[in-house]
């Protein structure tokens, strides 16, 4: 498979990082992760023959959408719309599929178990009860099946959520997340479902102060963000299995724009979705071609077919790797 | 107290509001207010006298940030920053004080009674315990506070929750509640806690699909917001107590633009607050001068002296407004 490899953008990434601010918490996240990793990889062989399919496979999910600060002291930004259910739902899917799931997700996006909950599940869904509080019982079974969901996974040491707000929180812990999971070769797996801002302020032009809105008219001018899916193909988690999302409003140019980031990117597939439809149909543009999965009347989610479609393309992408089967 | 008339704002606010898009379910939000403030209105003078001091009052407390879409079928926006936590503390004083409450907020902000919940409070403080659920013991009396304190505030018909997004439709259902709270004359008041866009992009002028990142850095151009204070001071509700909020990074030019504020658009208050300091301290600039109100060792959140500071000017208002106190 051709893989894209640019000089400049390698060059462009490095100054991007070097004048990002610096990660709050970083080496306790750092550590959270490598200890996650490492114990996904430290499962007995027997382990893992004889559980689940996908038992020692790792996929890091990215969730939502990133912001894009205007002013150092934040107060205006940039935000990609993302509810963060796309994430959440295939969360739920790789972890009944055996796959232990690093969730990257945007602080206050939609989280595993918990799509089916109102707005502000605390206060919609219960009520005072004598001296303590009970769920309504409208809602009783969901709030209960998203508590249960999210703790027996959190239990089982299947699932690691780690929090982003930032383009540059997210850069920076995705580089830490994929440099970990590289020890995983074949076995790892990227679902790169956050929507990520394409332009940004770079930190070093930026404003210090809020910018003043007394002179009538405000021009901005925001710079590309580095094609972060290049590095992490070619630098970061060479041997991972990579998958990406393109989604648009204009489906006239969806596809180009999916078979066109899987070459240059060199992702083993693409998930295309359009704005409007993206709940209930996605294609999977990959190397054989390009294959429409529909939610219909079969699933209760478009993840289930998906999810199940990347298992299999793993499976064969690990087969493949594997000496004997050259 | 000079009040700022701009013709040209006028007709600037005129288009905008032709020009945005149509406010969803802009009916029943009508109706919802107008029924609320006429329960407010109509309480019999009897309970109007005997009970709390500030029982026969509304007031419309905004809360949270406004987002700016940049396309029309929205993937990116400009999004202020705020969590919400001043307009939810406020609008727990405020009904502690015996006001009624319309509580206008950014979907997913922080709201009344639930300041001091943490992230994604179902996950974090509930656990499975047999066939059903329960709070978690270190987390059990703030759980339970939260849920009795907003299922009493709501039961008393002394809240009503309503919630935006952009900018359109913040500014449209504020005209709707403006309007609305016309009637309660001197008794109303508006405490406008909310982040509002300085800037936008004219809903005729915007694209309808994403923009593309093709072609290297993106150059925006965004138009300012009609002053939205002179209409409702002006127009809307001219007889209502307004209090506006100035947030700035940079305390050098924070009192200059609260006072000029305050003058411009003919404010009673306006509540002056640095970033990094807005937790603890604020400042009210008003006709008679400027007052700092502190947090300090005495008060639990400096909402507490800054909603009575604002109970007391109210009082002094509506008396000043009686015939007899001429």
């Amino acid at each position: 498979m051709a893989v894209f490899l640019e000089e400049d953008n390698v060059e462009y990434s490095d100054s991007f990082f070097a004048s990002a601010p610096p990660l709050k918490e970083q080496l306790s996240i750092a550590e959270k992760v490598q200890d996650f990793v490492a114990r996904c990889s430290d499962l007995p062989s027997s382990a893992r023959e004889s559980s689940a399919l996908a038992s020692n496979r790792l996929v890091c999910i990215t969730s939502g959408g990133t912001t894009v600060p205007l002013e150092r002291r934040c107060v205006r930004y940039i935000d990609n719309f993302s509810s963060g259910n796309r994430g959440a739902a295939s969360t739920e899917y790789f972890l009944k599929a055996g796959y232990a799931v690093i969730f990257l997700h945007r602080q206050g996006s939609v989280q595993p178990f918990c799509r089916h909950l109102p707005d502000d599940p605390l206060l919609a869904c219960f009520k005072p009860a004598g001296q303590t509080i009970q769920p309504c019982s409208e809602y009783s079974s969901v709030v209960e099946n998203a508590v249960r969901g999210h703790y027996l996974a959190m239990r089982e040491g299947k699932l690691l959520k780690v929090q982003f707000t930032t383009l540059f929180e997210y850069l920076q812990i995705l580089q830490i997340v994929a440099l970990a999971m590289n020890g995983l070769g074949h076995h790892a797996m990227f679902y790169l479902a956050a929507a990520v801002s394409d332009f940004y302020v770079p930190w070093d032009s930026m404003v210090e102060h809020k910018i003043q809105s007394d002179s009538g008219s405000l021009a901005m001018k925001l710079a590309p963000v580095p094609k972060m899916l290049a590095l992490l193909r070619n630098h970061w988690s060479p041997l991972a299995f990579c998958v990406s999302f393109k989604l648009e409003t204009d489906k006239d140019i969806l596809l180009k724009k999916a078979r066109s980031a899987r070459e240059k990117y060199g992702m083993h597939a693409v998930v295309a979705n359009e704005l409007l439809t993206r709940k209930e149909r996605v294609i999977v543009v990959t190397d054989d071609g390009e294959i429409a999965l529909e939610k219909g009347k079969r699933y209760p989610d478009v993840e289930v077919p998906l999810v199940d479609f990347l298992l299999n393309m793993q499976t064969t992408y690990i087969q493949d790797s594997q000496p004997h089967s050259k």
